[in-house]
């Protein structure tokens, strides 16, 4: 950390903030330019608690020097983590692909388009049970019976599940039904909830917030690992922008910079990154190509009466060809995409 | 609600469009121009669920014309709601400064802060003992605790109390012991908690999501006005934008707007606002000319030291200057702010 | 500026940091802590030309410790521009508004308007000659003919005169005629029109760009000071955020922060930083709460008819209105609104 | 244009928004619903001038429901505007690169880059010879000189060249050295350089600006279209968002929105677009992905020593190898990036 005082600041101030900062057991490093006084701070602020440095008089900025976080970076481990579930696994070479309805509506529906995401070649699917609606009048999700559903088309299947949870007091029953739990945008910053979810031995498909930073996000997670489970998927959904044609403004540039900071996996969820069906296709060749371990779309056989999210579900002969395509994608990034030959006989089998 | 359909689409799908429209139980209007076919549909659509037109080929756009809020509008409601605990009201003539602490640290420094808050004429304390940090390595309050002794301080000094819960599980116990429960920016689209304070009987300090827009955080009250409680608090505590000087952009033009589409009682925290206690003063009075309720004041003894958010805080003697200089604004805005006076008789007296 | 290099990065990188800023002629002061090796650079950047140290791999991050503009900064010079025109100050204890139409549409409605604008107390009216309109269908503005007009309402009534200068040709033309010039938000960083500006004698009122940090709105100042004219107004009119409610967000922390930052004086417009003339009244008043020193407001007779900006322009006698609450706000602030009697005296001696 | 009147309005009211439309000689469509009466306007507005209804008591919202833009709208054409230039087409099979310095710092560099550019398998060649810079104490760029080398570097290698025009008064001289104009983000609402490019007969890249959103980006366009010049190219390059990480927030879904939207060829700038090298890559190829006709790229010798964003710019190396991974990206999304080998013929042919 540096703090930097304001020009022409008395020796007095100078010496309050020396005077604090001892007293914290931090070394420090004064120099004393002609235009300003810098004082570097050596040590671990997390170690040593909050200070608020700016609150005195004399100091015009306080600088962080290291990332706040610590079991997220690659300083801490280098190599990729690799989450896996069964014979599936996230962040590695394979690209998963997490398909599905927003809402579980009826039993019908999820059997349904769980062939449909199974033949198409994902191996997860999504589908949500507990849905965050802007609105109390809107459709809240069919609840645990909604689990059970997905549960009967894992069976069925073979595929995995992902479905949000958005309450405490709902971590344990999610767990029992579901292969991932999602934690939402909205509730990115819900930390009452991410220290629940730390306590599950569950992955964590953890939603950037609509207006997070990066290192928000990256603190979020940093929640969750430091609760004792280190199976967290982060996942671009679109961030808050002046730009109202979309629904969000997907930004894939965190991609690559995830990759760089954290060893985490990162996958992109161009369906609500965009809002739009039409957009789905070429954001989620856009997310491969800049790198994404992975891809979550909605999916849903007649998008139209869909009782949440129609307009940015993808119908199944969409959902097909996208998938036919993201193969090649997949070649020339280095990735593969399991052909879905081998998933229908574990579906035939299962 | 308007349908706008694409340019030159078939007859076939604007029958889509009003098929599935008439069998929602909508009465339509239909209009063709030479540019565009537009369809007006009458009718509530809170009442008749969910709908994805634009998920259907041919429609270029959705339209809503209604609001999607009901309880929380003016048209509902053309009176202010007031909100009275014991004898201060909220949204009424009076101004109401709520001022305090970041967060409780201890029950010496509560009964201290108590004491300064009610010297300079505020009618509510604020202290957090369960507090979202951004960091998991941040101190996180002094929970049940730390609720004891700001319920010690208003027995001392007679003073309300209010502080945020975080957990659907906790809403309970808060309730027990404060007079107002505030909701945070990072749960105002938490909906299981929504849910929950409505609940309770205990008015709700809703603060703005910081990239909520105004339709999401009057959505997010109506939440709370839908489930059965009407004494909701809206609190503007800035918004995330691009500029960085200052922790948040205080949007001061929600006090008229919102005054315009709803009688909910709104008051702006300049604190968080802007992160910067030398900028409290200036959008204290501010919120105060644009014609909020009242505010929320971050004020600490040392600021400097504080466990969370000392830059922002005021210490005592600027909070005191400050509520001299908010008096002569309340008079010129037709409102009053209570005598320090009375309010110290009350004190000895509780 | 502070140099961060990567961690666990090698001596030889570390060199090639130190050598090119050695042969650039600063001087260093390296750090090696346990995690970061830290490289101070002591030295004015301006005189040494850019750097890009970013561009060498091992390099974590540069932080700038001294702010980039000069000349605008209360550290080289303490105390308040003020800037006087005739017998008015800009910037002193006298708040000035400039009000008028949007746009120049007549001679009968500059005559109308300069009587009205003269009549509420402002002493400064505001027409635009030349428009900068969103689409090229829209009325582009009377041009020279418009600037004629203006300046013969000034012969009329004695008011100043502020329009606004969109292309480096033009800047003679417009300081013929009128007495502030004033660039556009969407020309804030249009650096040929800015050098142009700079080069004229006439005081420039410069609008922050819709995006505008407030260090790049100050360096646009600089540019201006920098080419040798210091008669600058800075003039905050809303920026751009998610919020669509209203046209732009205005920002009036930004009101105590350039005070603190700058020596400059800044005004505030409330009829662009809403776009809705409701919320005129109430910005206007939080503006001089927040420590304005003056406000540029959009006044028209029949506003519907208005050829530019209608919906936030104010029709007469609401302008009249709020220049009387202005008077009060203005007392209470320790400023003064000049009492519209002596300025009649001037019009009709004028 | 859908005019929504406010709940309970007087009749009067009503009257006047018709009297007032019909005035115009626009068609009206009543509504007279429960909730609310709605206005159907139908007739184009842009050919009956500008309106300010919102200005009206009574009316609470204008819903415009045709785009404001005509000759850029896939309505008005359906099928891609390609543009060519001597044997290169921008918006058709083949994708184009852009690449070389921010800056023009030197013949020599001029020179070198021209043939590394060229060697690489990119046709265009970029280069500043007036830079747009934040600061008035940066490198502000080699002007006519600069224009010099890059002409020289044309003749000696055979690539294309695109530079920026800053000033009205520069477009001719730019216009007899270029074979691009590029308009930068911060001048894509200076309409007095989009009216004078118009004049020109040179194709114009039009980057976004950097709040722009995509409507008024089209209705940039529109100007430049209007203005009699039908070859405009759009470039995305970032916009600004509350992420720091990031210069600017790269948006890529505005890609397949503009095809969908207007005729025009689009490329995208992933230098700008993210500020930092180590983001140029995957965001190139992303861009492509997305369906981008072509990118815009820096590229430096010596970044570090670059007198204009060298922390942005590739190495030499670094671009070989991006565009042999291009190659790979065109080919599975049906598009060509011309072999570097029939470049070099006609480099030492010309």
């Amino acid at each position: 950390m540096i703090v930097v005082m304001e020009k022409g600041v008395s020796q007095e101030k100078i010496e309050d903030v020396i005077g604090l900062l001892e007293s914290k057991g931090f070394s420090l490093h004064l120099s004393q330019g002609v235009e300003r006084t810098i004082i570097g701070v050596l040590g671990d602020k997390t170690q040593k608690g909050d200070l608020a440095l700016e609150a005195l008089e004399g100091v015009e900025k306080v600088v962080p020097i290291l990332t706040p976080y610590k079991l997220a970076s690659r300083e801490m481990q280098a190599e990729d983590t690799i989450i896996q579930i069964g014979d599936v696994k996230i962040g590695g070479k394979d690209l998963q692909v997490m398909a599905g309805p927003c809402a579980v509506e009826s039993r019908e529906q999820i059997m349904e388009i769980a062939e449909i995401v199974k033949k198409g070649g994902a191996r997860i699917m999504r589908g949500g049970a507990y849905k965050p609606r802007t609105s109390p009048y809107s459709f809240q999700g069919l609840e645990e019976k909604g689990l059970q559903y997905l549960a009967e088309a894992r069976e069925a299947t073979g595929i995995l599940i992902v479905s949000e949870v958005m309450d405490t007091r709902s971590v344990e029953i999610l767990a029992n039904y579901v292969d991932i739990l999602q934690v939402g945008a909205r509730n990115m910053q819900n930390f009452a909830l991410l220290k629940e979810v730390a306590k599950s031995n569950k992955p964590v498909l953890l939603k950037r917030g609509l207006a997070a930073t990066i290192e928000e996000w990256i603190m979020a997670a940093e929640y969750i690992l430091a609760g004792g489970n280190k199976q967290v998927i982060l996942c671009e959904r679109g961030i808050r922008t002046f730009e109202n044609y979309t629904r969000n403004t997907l930004d894939l540039s965190v991609v690559p910079i995830i990759k760089h900071l954290t060893h985490l996996p990162i996958i992109v969820d161009p369906s609500h990154g965009t809002g739009k069906w039409r957009l789905v296709n070429p954001m989620a060749k856009a997310a491969i190509a800049a790198g994404a371990d992975g891809l979550i779309i909605e999916v849903h056989p007649d998008p139209s009466t869909a009782l949440s999210d129609g307009p940015q579900s993808l119908k199944p002969e969409k959902y097909m060809q996208l998938m036919q395509e993201l193969e090649q994608m997949a070649g020339i990034m280095g990735r593969s995409l399991k052909p879905s030959v081998n998933l229908h006989k574990t579906g035939t089998e299962g």
